[in-house]
């Protein structure tokens, strides 16, 4: 999978640091790096990447954790910087390798965790830190720092060691004015610059938005406002994790005399640990049921919903294919208060389109202020590289336009480009004496997750599904006699996803037959060479009369 | 595929004139309108749609040409508004049912049609026309108004009949300061306007975005700026059909000392059109071919290429891949100077990503001004509606967002709601006078393109291509004695696209064997219900078991 010449590291001499990220350098998920010290290894995060369309049936994406596969035994703790998904999705899957493996992380972070590691029956060992605390977590010292996100509780870490100081950010931003009053603490990142950063790892996702991202409270009004004016039933989407926003949605709901209801099963879930967890404000007597709120009258109730990235499956979308309890109609306000993830765009637009036919209004980030990104723009990121004064940067989590603007961004502020680490999934540096360098790259590749079945699916499999996806496919099924090959029944020709009618293969019949008697007379018995003859003769046949290219599976049966 | 109640319109009365769009309602592409008056049709624009990732295999989308079909000899012409393929890309489909058809449109739009027509081999009848023209097609009287859009020679036409007059507008801008100095003739539409227009049919395309589309010449500076300083090669990606952005990337060659190749076959085609015709202004020397480019120091070539959607067999994909003669590099500069049209969005940032990978300093509309869309924004739609005051409208050309918006903004310029029609594909809208309502829904379909095969492709085709691209199938052959049922040879399992070891189906096949035996001891003989037999016992333990659900295929051939 890799694009750089793959190329084995040599043996880690004691003293120095290994970093290896196995995910989220050339893809915006699957975030996942690994230290190395002395034989002892620490992970950062450990993500899951959403499939793309060339990803046909795939649930979800790992990283592929073949490097440390076999030393599962040396992992001293997980570090998770955040609960989203891009950053704990995979911890089920490491820890039904190794069970006890510790995890680290923020309160609110711990308790998504443990919610998803329920659903797979699984129990973790925990160490809950906060802001400021130090922790020593094998030979790795490590110190948490707030960092501003589109999610509470977010942290970055320093990772102190003899061969020097790591410091990761996690994915952050730096909202000046921050609704839960939770800065990025670049005090923190003052001080750790004045002792010595000798490798800052940088969330590169907004690396190439020029300027600053705007306030989160600038939302708040446009919201209230929004709400004020509807006439009729609100419905808002937007992430099950960002609990600013729902916050602001429930206040704004409050403000106008409105009851809120919870849909979706992971905006039930989530909003239901961060109000025990006091991270969710409910004002008194806001919350509803949703089956009770359709008794409200229309102006008296806010959904707050899942589907805003237009997820088949979710309550929006099912909403707008009129497939839900509650059915918009002219009137009703939907607010998409949420970004559109790349590649979601087709499918936002269609729930848009379907909300907008069925009379709602669609209020989304196109036409009013209603979302602002949770990473840190070039703006921000150069005040971040000023501070922290780091010897040698490597950035992470993006794409690689995301990485190359980020490592710019570093340059521009007096980082040496040779200081400067464009890397991929499976480089491996090493740290000694304020030195990083690219020691390896290893070959690493997707692992997939389909219903039950992690890691079988093949790159091969995928190539065979886009063809049956394109084109579909032909079987050809044909009886011979063992001793003769002599056609004792068929050929039987079917097909599917290929969208002719089955009279059209009259044609190709007694071609297939001919071919097939004609190598038999050549003396050809083998079932496989026999299927070979069928699959050119019908090909070749597909192909010039109607220029199509499906895929054909020939069945010679010996009997 | 009507999403509003279908009903049939009533016989259409002498002396009515009878407005059908077929396409492009509801969705952007395939536009195509029908008109009728007293037994004579004129359509206007004939275009072709591109597939969405739910249509896979799907090569183009035509309009359902269903209603006109048993009526092409009452076609008095096709007015092609400009030459875009969502205008004029079905024309071949059409002239193939009847060749004989008049095709009506200016210089440059009929270039581009019959070069495409000799790619079908058909010549057609052709009626060259320009802005302020009149011409006598049939009952209806047209004039032609020219307007601005992302291709030269753009007309809106107005149909002068008895039962009143329509004036559509085709696709269009309102740049005040357009490159070739021609104007979206606001003059023609005023004076439409005190003569009366009684239905506008006004493009939507950009109706929800507010204010005003920027000058296409701010476009010019950054692209001269970004040539100046680029240090080694250039590679401008746009369409092939923006003679207005090839100039100006021509003019910044030649004004920096570079030369210019093009790149792809409809750039060089339509390129050489647009020379020929006089709409491109190529200055002395400058252009060189591609193969002889290489040879020049790397500072002194532009090469003006194809592939600015992430078209996967354009240039500039297999650039990115390192797939083509030009292997782009360090120092090289990419250009996109194009829109990103919904849904190319991953495939274009893959290519985005692939070029930063290989070093280049890609620049496109997200980091730098070098695009403008060709579209007008609400505030010059809002002009328009002033300036013609119609007493009926209805917005064409647009997703169902975009038919919204723009029927709010005629609202607001005080055309009231009721004049204003939300049609889509197939809706029957009757104007006598001055009054123009909507009397019949007809059911249309999509048509799909697919090799040589039009129209064969069903929803249900589609269904089994997505199933078999998602989840693969799983073929289970058995041969059994047709008189007694017993199982000759199998079960025989085969997967495809499912992506794991045959050797899981061993578990299963002693079930289905089991089942069918169980079947045949209770006298089921018929292959059919045997075939359903196999399909229940598998499908029901591939779920269990792994929880998938592919395509299953049971063959039970009787022998």
């Amino acid at each position: 999978m890799s694009f750089a010449e793959v190329f084995a590291p040599p043996a880690l001499e004691a003293g120095t640091l290994r970093i290896t990220p196995l995910g989220g350098l050339g893809e915006v998920g699957r975030n996942m790096t690994v230290f190395e010290l002395d034989g002892r290894l620490l992970i950062v995060d450990c993500g899951v990447l959403f499939p793309e369309e060339n990803q046909p049936g795939v649930d979800l994406i790992l990283p592929d954790f073949a490097p440390i596969k076999d030393r599962l035994g040396e992992v001293d703790g997980i570090v998770l910087t955040h609960g989203h998904e891009d950053h704990i999705g995979a911890v089920p899957y490491l820890l039904k390798e190794r069970p006890d493996i510790p995890l680290i992380g923020s309160g609110l972070t711990l308790a998504l965790v443990e919610a998803k590691l329920k659903e797979h029956r699984l129990k973790a060992f925990t160490l809950t830190v906060t802001e400021g605390q130090r922790e020593k977590v094998g030979p790795f010292d490590l110190e948490f720092v707030a960092v501003n996100h589109s999610i509470p509780d977010a942290l970055a870490v320093a990772i102190r060691t003899p061969a020097g100081t790591v410091l990761a950010t996690g994915d952050f931003k730096m909202d000046q004015l921050p609704l839960d009053g939770r800065l990025t603490d670049l005090r923190a990142f003052a001080r750790l610059g004045e002792e010595g950063v000798d490798l800052f790892m940088v969330d590169s996702t907004n690396a190439d938005v020029p300027g600053f991202t705007a306030l989160e409270r600038s939302i708040g009004p446009v919201l209230d406002q929004v709400i004020a004016k509807a006439p009729r039933r609100v419905i808002v989407a937007s992430f099950s994790s960002h609990i600013h926003r729902v916050q602001q949605v429930l206040d704004a709901a409050a403000a106008h005399g409105r009851r809120l209801a919870f849909l979706g099963r992971s905006m039930v879930r989530n909003m239901t640990i961060a109000e025990q967890l006091g991270y969710l404000q409910v004002p008194e007597g806001v919350l509803i049921d949703y089956k009770k709120a359709k008794d409200l009258p229309d102006d008296k109730i806010v959904y707050m919903s899942t589907g805003s990235q237009g997820e088949p499956m979710a309550v929006l979308s099912r909403m707008a294919n009129l497939d839900h309890a509650i059915e918009p109609g002219p009137g009703d306000t939907v607010i998409l208060a949420s970004s559109l993830i790349p590649g979601n765009e087709n499918a936002v637009y269609r729930v848009i389109d379907g909300l907008t036919k069925l009379g709602a209004n669609v209020v989304h980030k196109g036409n009013a202020k209603v979302h602002v990104s949770g990473h840190a723009a070039a703006g921000e990121l150069l005040y971040c590289y000023n501070i922290v004064g780091p010897r040698n940067v490597m950035p992470i989590h993006g794409e690689h336009r995301h990485l190359h603007a980020n490592a710019r961004l570093a340059q521009d502020t007096g980082v040496p480009a040779e200081r400067t680490i464009l890397g991929e999934n499976g480089t491996v540096v090493d740290l000694r004496d304020g030195v990083a360098k690219v020691v390896g790259q290893l070959d690493l590749g997707f692992v997939y997750v389909d219903g039950s079945t992690v890691g079988e699916i093949t790159d091969a499999d995928l190539k065979d599904r886009r063809i049956l996806g394109e084109e579909g496919f032909i079987s050809v099924i044909v009886v011979v006699d063992s001793a003769t090959g002599k056609i004792i029944s068929g050929p039987e020709v079917h097909a599917r996803g290929f969208a002719e009618d089955d009279a059209v293969f009259e044609d190709v019949k007694p071609k297939i037959a001919a071919a097939l008697t004609e190598a038999a007379r050549s003396g050809v018995r083998d079932s496989h060479a026999l299927s070979q003859v069928v699959r050119r003769t019908i090909g070749r046949w597909v192909n010039q009369s109607l220029r199509r290219r499906p895929m054909i599976v020939p069945l010679v049966i010996e009997a």
